[in-house]
């Protein structure tokens, strides 16, 4: 690892820090976002991309301002930037920056993956620098991405040995939070065993030299909350991993089913909730705040969250 | 299908026309480019992503220019796009614009995936258009996206979807063109079949309602060309799939090789060549061009590959 920090170090001692094995996604669907920014975006820039981008921009920083100080990491899905275009990606880019100078550390939720010199491109658009003449240039500069699996080890290792050389991680689909994630991921294989499983001895064999100084690799684990038998045998199976745990709150999974992605003492996992954060103002229970006070109902549901988490694990 | 016209119609009617089942992949590694290009790229923009971007976007403007009179379709790698950012993504979008006003249909090897509401986001981006108060508007604007099936039918479904609606198209990866792609695809399952084979079938169920007059479906496969027998058993197993079949030339497919990919009337496959295209004039057999006429060495590789695929099937 040329002797520098990894990232996967540093996401643990955030984690112990702030008491919190959270990640707030950032997925600024335009449906979350409060009618008022977004009336002054589209007032200044009109029903364009860059009216769209720069709601979710004032949106971001809201949130963002408002939760920073409780949260070790935040998960931005480029997807939901990527929808409005050059300047939806402009505005992943500026939060990305964002978040990293208020001391987050930044999860792209990328799901990228490729084969070659093409995932070597994605890892150094996302993780690494590119090369032009003489310089070297940060690109999208997150701290950790997320990874397909799906075209086997050419497709991740490129990932793999940018993080060796940045300090950098990623997190690998294995069991993904949705219902149909069965279809394949749970294949039963010859020999008795789904594919998930396989692909998790993978991902072991991928993260092997990336070991950190509290005996996690950089090559970390995506296992949806949704899924907590599968969590529990998953948590077994990929000892040096850091889970990231989709899936909690608006898509189903309780505090409860989360224990067993976690080791005993309370590590190896962290736990992201998006819409449950960032839109908690539309949510029950949180009426009281009005659409103004978004982001002060953010910052609550970041703490019950972290109440619900801690009180589980 | 809304009654409108389909892009795999639109795909099928130029190979016919311009009888060649073959896409050329603009995926420009600044390896590629020319030294001339970069030089004047970045005397005008520096040694910056924004120079980079200007020198691949020279690289593509002279490709295309010399190359699509005689083929039906281009396929831009995103990700060598991306990797150089904000800038790079507008030139992706730039040479999109430009593809399709050249005739051409572009399929954008974007091999994204996600879930739910988040697939639904990048089908939007890379197929449909994105709802911003009363506007409904284009964003990268593709003809057909490739689409990773990791997730299972929730994964894909919003991208078929999106497809309906704009009369546009999806290459599933079934059977990738890479070394390890067996990893996991091949992975043979308790009933004896391997995991590509359970991908194929789903190919089938997402297409089934949106079969155009040729009787191909909007959602085809990717099989590459590295794998000839596999090829030979997916041709029969996705009787309504195109296949687009990557891997031939400088990943090491042969003419010869690609018979089985397609049906008896020459239909059912387009095959692609990125490397041995764009950068042909750095190949042997080339070396008349000189590195100042590579388009010229383009068109010429796009015609013996031509002679080389129709001679084969």
């Amino acid at each position: 690892m040329e002797n520098r920090e990894m990232m996967i170090d540093r996401l643990i001692e955030g984690i112990k820090e702030k008491k919190a094995p959270i990640v707030v996604g950032l997925d600024p669907n335009l449906k979350f976002v409060p009618g008022h920014l977004k009336k002054q975006a589209f007032e200044e820039y009109g029903e364009t991309l860059e009216g769209a981008a720069e709601a979710i921009w004032q949106f971001n920083k809201a949130i963002i301002d408002a939760v920073y100080a409780l949260i070790p990491a935040v998960k931005p899905q480029i997807a939901m930037y990527e929808q409005f275009g050059i300047p939806g990606l402009s505005v992943f880019q500026r939060t990305t920056e964002y978040c990293r100078n208020k001391g987050l550390i930044v999860i792209g939720d990328v799901k990228r993956g490729d084969i070659g010199s093409t995932s070597e491109s994605y890892a150094i658009a996302h993780l690494g620098k590119a090369a032009v003449g003489k310089n070297l240039l940060s690109v999208f500069d997150e701290d950790f991405s997320t990874v397909n699996p799906y075209l086997g080890s050419d497709g991740v290792l490129p990932f793999v040995n940018v993080c060796k050389k940045e300090g950098k991680g990623i997190f690998v689909l294995v069991k993904t939070s949705n219902k149909s994630s069965g279809e394949f991921q749970d294949r039963m294989l010859t020999g008795d065993h789904p594919l998930y499983e396989i692909v998790a001895e993978k991902v072991n064999e991928w993260g092997e030299e990336t070991v950190g100084k509290y005996g996690y690799s950089s090559v970390g684990a995506v296992v949806g909350a949704t899924y907590p038998e599968e969590g529990r045998k998953l948590r077994g199976l990929l000892p040096k991993s850091y889970i990231l745990v989709p899936g909690y709150g608006a898509q189903g999974g309780k505090g409860k089913d989360l224990k067993h992605f976690f080791t005993e003492d309370g590590l190896g996992a962290i736990v992201n909730s998006s819409r449950g954060i960032i839109a908690a103002y539309q949510s029950e229970g949180y009426e009281a705040f009005g659409e103004e006070n978004f982001a002060d109902a953010a910052r609550e549901a970041v703490i019950r969250m972290r109440e619900d988490i801690n009180g589980s694990i």
